[in-house]
């Protein structure tokens, strides 16, 4: 089995991206998921360009690195600047005083840059390239050469990228990563200018890293590998600038379960992925992109009611791995393509206990929850973002719910003033275990003092309620018709911090949509606890 | 330079995406938008599965297919069910009714499926699918066989899925498109199995459709491609299941622009493909991914400083294509802004008469409409769907603008009884032309109600605005924040049937956020006439 280096750049290159902003204990926080994760190397930052990266180098020193495990830390930084000596140059000196024993450095392998941004010679460039890695060399630390703009340079003057690469090993890098910076190319460019450069130097090991702005990142990476490069560079969830870095996330999957190679410290860790990319969102504070393979939350969701059918049988049939293997769970959508199939499995997983389908009477429960989805759905409801709803609908279907309060009536005003200023202003009452609770609260606008009002009026019974709140809601209008009494369908999610929901709620009135939802999830809560 | 067929079936399998639910005046839209930018295909649905498909189809028979000037509107289904007579097949039977003359067909490929999901004999697989496709042949159809899970078919047992794809040429099919049904395919894989397909029936005409499980659908799209295909299947953004389908948005400039082949009627459309991706995104009621190739608002933006510089210097040091060709932008994080060419295209374009940018006088004008526009994207606003209230801001901003009435106050009401029934009412207060107009409306939501109270107090004085009704409006929360006084954005769209046109409002409070969109309408129309 091949072993194939991972290499982190998350801290460094991912907090490029736009709206990323690590403090320095997210770094701290991250580095020791990625280390118990396995990894082989973690690049935490560029000491020289910035006080933060300096601070969270100083920090993990003091710290002895975490006592990491699997992974060695990495600084970053750039060749020397033109015209210097090289123990004169800031940057290679701040690595060096980071007390990191691996540093990946950077220089240039495309002459447009060179002239350009560097504004220098051919020959300087490749000089700088050669001293600064046999300087850092030279204090005893395995040093990897990032070959910026590599296949770019490759196509447009070869011989001296083949230069910079070969500058490089001279100065006694361990390892050549070939860098595509801009993103670009396309997986058969990767294949034929990493075979060639191989060819050239059989005996250095080298690196990939690769940018998606052509939406190639994993499968150039991927390609990479297959040609023969023995370090992977990227990132969780592929943040990074522009499109992103190639997305650690689909790769290791990707080269462990499918192409035999050993990318991690441990097989049985691909388990955690789902839950490292999740972390790595929270701490970031992004929100998840549900579509990601492998670790998103709808990358194993199903939909189409053949689909749905067929997997029960055999979930080969419509899943390219076990969710399980990277810890990833399997879910079926309740939509207007789903058949008996998508209810049941639904049902089940909800424990909504209709799990013996072969008696004739389980059969009729389902029945029964299938007619009331179907109704429901030709009047626009959905409930693939509303499982809490389509809970509550099954449990009425099945006549097994209770409900713990009832609408007597709701009034909401919303008046704008001459001076500009709005009140939203709702009244809520209910009838609560017998009794009648009248309550009145403002908001910022109406749904949020309609939501201020039912938690007014049900904390003294169900105390629970008071760590729920409202995350997120979405609204869209059902049939566009060709006036103002078109349908509406808000979906709102909720969550007590240990766990969220979704409901549903459509009407012509986006008022009581929104009711419909509020009030789902509240008893959706009562219910669960 | 080679041809390749673009199959669009974000309408068919794209819906299939969580939380997509397009309607059938969506679904024209979006068939309308893909025909101007110029694919060859357009899936529109599954007539026999589901009666919204049906209704897609008999409408777009109704209105002539839209005169579609590129595409052929393509209607899937299976081969026939096993045991049965072709001509009995209710799906086969839909889609010849449903009046397209292209239609595609999915049969099985992989014997494991024939077992699990088909549960009937290899032979009989092989028999659905020659006969099925010769049916449809002999109505005179264009025939594309889906050979669905052909590469996992392939891979297991390789005879059998050869002949899967001998049995639809056998039958007389077109075209023979290589599905990856479950995504989980590398580049590699695609390579290797395509070439050996393709080399097995050299008279025939090939396509691809991937899926993304495994993050590699452009890439394994644009492998095939290089190795022979002629036709790719894909979707808008890439929606679709699980993790989605090949996304078209990546694909097409790929192929157009790195490899040289013609995928669209016209090479200039693609420079409509962003606005094309952003317009399916907000039908679909999508928030966009930035990060998206290409097209997304992220694709060109720049954060790290020395990029920047370079990138002054010399584009091409930091972009793997220029953003133009592709209609997107460039854009400086730093200063995250309107270009002023934006700016002064849009201007122009509405006839805001600051063409002449060489004066002073003019460049000055042109600086007031971008502070005011850049101030108001940083509150939530954006103008790419709400050119009517762009239109407004830049009048004001240029200082020819004279208001047609002016509020003073407005007040909603909804009120729900005890019997369930809602009322919405509202009172609105302006000031027109010096008079104070008050006028009170019921209506089926309180937008409704609002629209009313606006006409009745203005028709008087505008008569013209009596042709003026609103067509769509769509919701969105901006920033989800963890309390319902997160922003709400408003998008509404006005016709008087000879014109149309979109209107924004932003605010924490919907209701104002429908105001400012309804009384920017009325407003526009009044202006324009």
């Amino acid at each position: 089995m091949k072993r194939i280096s991972v290499f982190d750049t998350t801290l460094r290159d991912g907090s490029q991206g736009a709206g990323i902003a690590f403090t320095v204990e997210d770094k701290i926080k991250i580095a020791k998921a990625l280390d118990s994760f396995g990894v082989s190397y973690i690049e935490g930052g560029w000491p020289g360009s910035n006080p933060k990266d300096e601070l969270f180098f100083s920090k993990m020193k003091k710290l002895g690195n975490l006592g990491l495990k699997n992974a060695k830390l990495v600084a970053f930084s750039s060749t020397r600047r033109k015209g210097i000596e090289v123990s004169e140059d800031e940057n290679l000196c701040a690595i060096i005083k980071s007390g990191v024993k691996t540093v990946c450095i950077f220089g240039k392998s495309w002459d447009l840059h060179v002239k350009y941004a560097l504004k220098t010679t051919d020959e300087e460039n490749l000089k700088m390239i050669s001293e600064s890695v046999a300087f850092l060399k030279s204090k005893k630390l395995e040093v990897i050469f990032d070959a910026e703009h590599y296949f770019d340079g490759y196509k447009s003057n070869k011989e001296y990228a083949v230069k910079a690469v070969q500058a490089a090993i001279a100065g006694g890098a361990d390892t050549i990563c070939l860098c595509e910076t801009n993103g670009g190319m396309l997986p058969s460019d990767i294949q034929k200018i990493v075979r060639e450069t191989i060819s050239l130097f059989p005996k250095i090991g080298f690196g990939i890293h690769a940018h998606n702005d052509s939406g190639c990142a994993v499968a150039n990476s991927i390609a990479a590998v297959e040609e023969g490069c023995i370090m992977v560079q990227g990132t969780m969830n592929g943040i990074g600038e522009r499109c992103g870095n190639a997305n650690l996330c689909s790769i290791i999957p990707a080269l462990e379960l499918k192409r035999g190679y050993e990318c991690i410290s441990s097989k049985k860790n691909i388990k955690k992925l789902s839950e490292l990319s999740r972390y790595v969102n929270e701490i970031a504070n992004l929100i998840p992109d549900d579509t990601r393979p492998y670790v998103g939350n709808n990358a194993f969701a199903h939909k189409a009611g053949i689909h749905v059918s067929a997997i029960e049988r055999n979930p080969e049939t419509y899943e390219h791995i076990n969710p399980v293997l990277v810890g990833n769970t399997r879910r079926i959508l309740i939509s207007d393509l789903s058949g008996k199939s998508n209810v049941i499995s639904k049902a089940n997983e909800m424990s909504l206990s209709i799990e013996d389908t072969a008696t004739e009477s389980a059969s009729e429960k389902v029945k029964k929850v299938i007619d009331i989805v179907k109704d429901k759905e030709n009047n626009g409801y959905q409930y693939e973002d509303a499982e809490a709803s389509f809970f509550l609908i099954a449990k009425k279907a099945l006549g097994s719910f209770k409900p713990f309060f009832s609408l007597v009536q709701y009034r909401v005003i919303i008046e704008k003033d001459t001076d500009g200023s709005i009140v939203s202003e709702a009244t809520v009452k209910l009838n609560v275990k017998g009794k009648e609770e009248h309550s009145v609260a403002e908001g910022k606008g109406p749904i949020d003092a309609l939501n201020k009002c039912l938690f007014k009026a049900l904390i003294k019974y169900y105390p629970d309620i008071k760590s729920v709140f409202l995350m997120d809601f979405k609204v869209r209008v059902i049939n566009s018709a060709a006036n103002t009494a078109a349908k509406v369908r808000v979906l709102i999610e909720f969550s007590d911090s240990s766990k969220s929901w979704g409901t549903i709620g459509v009407s012509e009135n986006i008022i009581d949509a929104c009711w419909q939802a509020l009030s789902d999830s509240v008893e959706y809560k009562l219910l669960k606890k």
